[in-house]
C-alpha cells in the first residue's frame, strides 16, 4: 500500500480526547475526501502523517509513548450530510471518551470539481447521495465508489494512521443506517457489531433507493439486490449474524414511505436473525433523536468490541 | 402586559422532553424574533399560546393534567450566533432533562427588514453581535435594545406562556458570557446564578467591545461603564453576590487580546467576590469545548435553582 497523505483540516480538543478532520486523496473515490475522527483520551491524539510538508503531525517515525490502541465505530451519515453533521450535532464524543472508542465520520458521496452531480439540484442523488454503493452507470461510475471507500479504502488508512486496532462495528442514520446494514450484512468477517437509527431498508422499494439505484446502477433490477438489506439479511447464514441493533422514531415522517421498517423485521424474523429493535413514540428523523439515543448505540457495540 | 403571540416554528423530541422553536413580536426590539426553548419531561411540553389561529398549540385555556413548575436557565450565545448553535451543538438538553431544568436560548440581536446592520458585513457589529446593550446611538438604537429583552421581556413572556416559575439562571459564552455576567450583576435579586464560557470580561478595553461599545453608545466611555462585567463586580454588595462559575480553555485563540479573564479574576479577588474559574488545558474557544463542561454548569445552576 502507498503511504497515505493525510492533510489535517482543524482540530479541538473535547471530553479530554481530540476531534480532527482530515482531508485525503481517494483512490476508490477518485477525488479528495474529508473524514472526521474522535480520538478518545487514552490513546495518540494525532496521526501518523506522511506529507512532505512537515508541520506539527508530520512524522514518518512512529512517536514515543502511548501505545494503545482502540476499536472504532465508523458511523454513515444520511443524505445531504458531510462528515461533519454528526461530529457536531450527535454529542456522541462524551460516550465515546467514556468507552475508549475511535469514531470516524466519513462524507456521504465524492465531492468536487468534476464530479456529477443532479442535473435539477436534487438533495437526493449525487452529492450527498452517494448511497454506499458503487456506481456502474455514467456519468457515476467515475466517482460514485462509496461502497468501496467505506468497506476497504477508509479502514485501511484508519488502521495504518491512527492509534486503532482491527476491532470495527458499524452504525449509520437513514441512507447511512441503510449503508451500515448493507455493510455489515455483506461482510460479516469485517465487524462485530451494527447498528442503525431511522435505516432505508428496503431501498429497492422505496422512493429514494428505486431513483438513486437506477442512475447508479442502471435499469436491471438484478444489479440493485445486493445493496437491500431487506434481501441481504434473508441470505444471512447464522455463523455470521452479528449483534444489530435498530432505534426508529414513530413520528418519522419518511417512516411510512421511505423506511419500511417492518419489512426488515420481517425479514429478521422469517431468517432467525436476531434483531434488537427498539420504536420510539414520539421521536422524529432529527439528530435530536440520534442524540438522545446515540449512547445506546456506543454502549451496544463497546459491549462487541470488548472495550470497557 | 398584552396576551403574547407566539408562532411555533419548529417540535422535536429529545431525551423524553421538546426542543421547540417560537418566533414572536419583540416590543423591546422592535422586530419579530426567534428563540428557542427546551422543555424537559415532567412539564408541560407545549406553550399556552394566544395567536388567534388556533392550531394544535393554540388554547386560551389552561390545559389539565401537568401543573409542575421547572426552573429556567438562560442561554446567551457568543457573535454570529443565532437560538440554534447552542440547541443543535451544545448537547446540554441531556443533562436538563435529568435535572428538570428548562433552557431558554434567545437569539443574539434584532433581526429582519429594517434592522440596521454593520456596513461592511463584520461579524462583531450589527446582526448576530448585539452585545446584550441598549443602544443609545442612531441607527442602531431604533432595534439594538437586547438588554431589556433578555432582563425583562423575554422572561416575562417566557414565564406567562411556559411551565416555569420564578426560579432563574444565566449563563453564556463569549459575547454571551459577557452578556450574563453583565446581567446577573446588575440584577442580582433577579437570578439565583450565573455562570460563562470564554467571556469577554472587560470589554471597554478589548477590541471587540470598544468596537461595539462606540457604536451602540457612543464615544463618551462613562457610558460603556454599566456594561463591563470587570467593572460591575468590584461594585457589587456582598449582600448581592451570586454563585459564579466561569470555564476558560488555555488555548482559546481569543483569550489573550479580547477575553482578558485574568483581569475579571483581579477584580474579583479584590472586592472579595467568590469566583470558581476553571482553565481548561488544551482547549479552544468552540462549542466542542462548551459541550464538554456543560453538563458540569447545568449541575451548578440546578444547585442554587433548588433542582434535584
Amino acid at each position: 500500500m502507498d503511504i497515505p497523505e493525510l492533510q489535517l483540516l482543524s482540530s479541538h480538543r473535547l471530553f479530554d480526547g481530540s476531534q480532527k478532520r482530515y482531508r485525503h486523496r481517494s483512490t476508490s473515490l477518485n477525488c479528495e475526501m474529508n473524514f472526521s475522527i474522535f480520538l478518545p483520551p487514552g490513546v495518540r491524539q494525532e496521526a501518523e502523517i506522511f506529507h512532505g510538508s512537515g508541520g506539527p503531525e508530520g512524522s514518518r517515525t512512529p512517536r514515543p509513548g502511548n501505545s494503545r490502541k482502540a476499536p472504532v465505530i465508523y458511523w454513515l451519515s444520511g443524505l445531504t450530510c458531510t462528515d461533519e453533521n454528526f461530529t457536531i450535532k450527535a454529542g456522541a464524543q462524551r460516550v465515546a471518551a467514556e468507552l475508549g472508542i475511535v469514531l470516524v465520520m466519513p462524507d456521504t458521496s465524492p465531492r468536487g470539481e468534476g464530479v456529477a452531480r443532479a442535473s435539477d439540484g436534487a438533495y437526493d442523488l449525487g452529492l450527498g447521495a452517494g448511497f454506499y454503493v458503487n456506481a456502474t452507470q455514467e456519468p457515476w461510475s467515475q466517482h460514485y465508489r462509496m461502497y468501496d471507500y467505506i468497506v476497504d479504502e477508509l479502514p485501511a488508512l484508519v488502521e495504518q494512521c491512527f492509534p486503532v486496532n482491527d476491532k470495527r462495528a458499524i452504525c449509520g442514520h437513514s441512507m447511512g443506517g441503510h449503508g451500515a446494514l448493507v455493510i455489515a450484512l455483506r461482510n460479516p468477517a469485517r465487524y462485530r457489531s451494527v447498528s442503525a437509527f431511522s435505516p432505508i431498508v428496503n431501498p429497492i422499494t422505496t422512493p429514494w433507493g428505486k431513483k438513486a439505484f437506477s442512475h447508479y446502477l442502471g435499469d436491471d433490477i438484478k444489479n440493485w439486490w445486493g445493496y437491500d438489506a431487506t434481501l441481504l439479511v434473508e441470505a444471512a447464514r447464522p455463523s455470521e449474524h452479528l449483534p444489530l441493533l435498530i432505534d426508529q422514531g414513530d413520528a418519522d415522517e419518511f417512516l411510512a414511505e421511505q423506511l419500511k421498517l417492518e419489512r426488515f423485521v420481517s425479514a429478521c424474523e422469517a431468517a432467525k436473525y436476531p434483531v434488537q429493535v427498539n420504536l420510539r413514540e414520539g421521536y422524529d428523523h432529527s439528530y435530536f433523536f440520534i442524540s438522545t439515543f446515540i449512547g445506546n448505540h456506543l454502549r451496544f457495540h463497546a459491549e462487541a468490541l470488548d472495550s470497557q
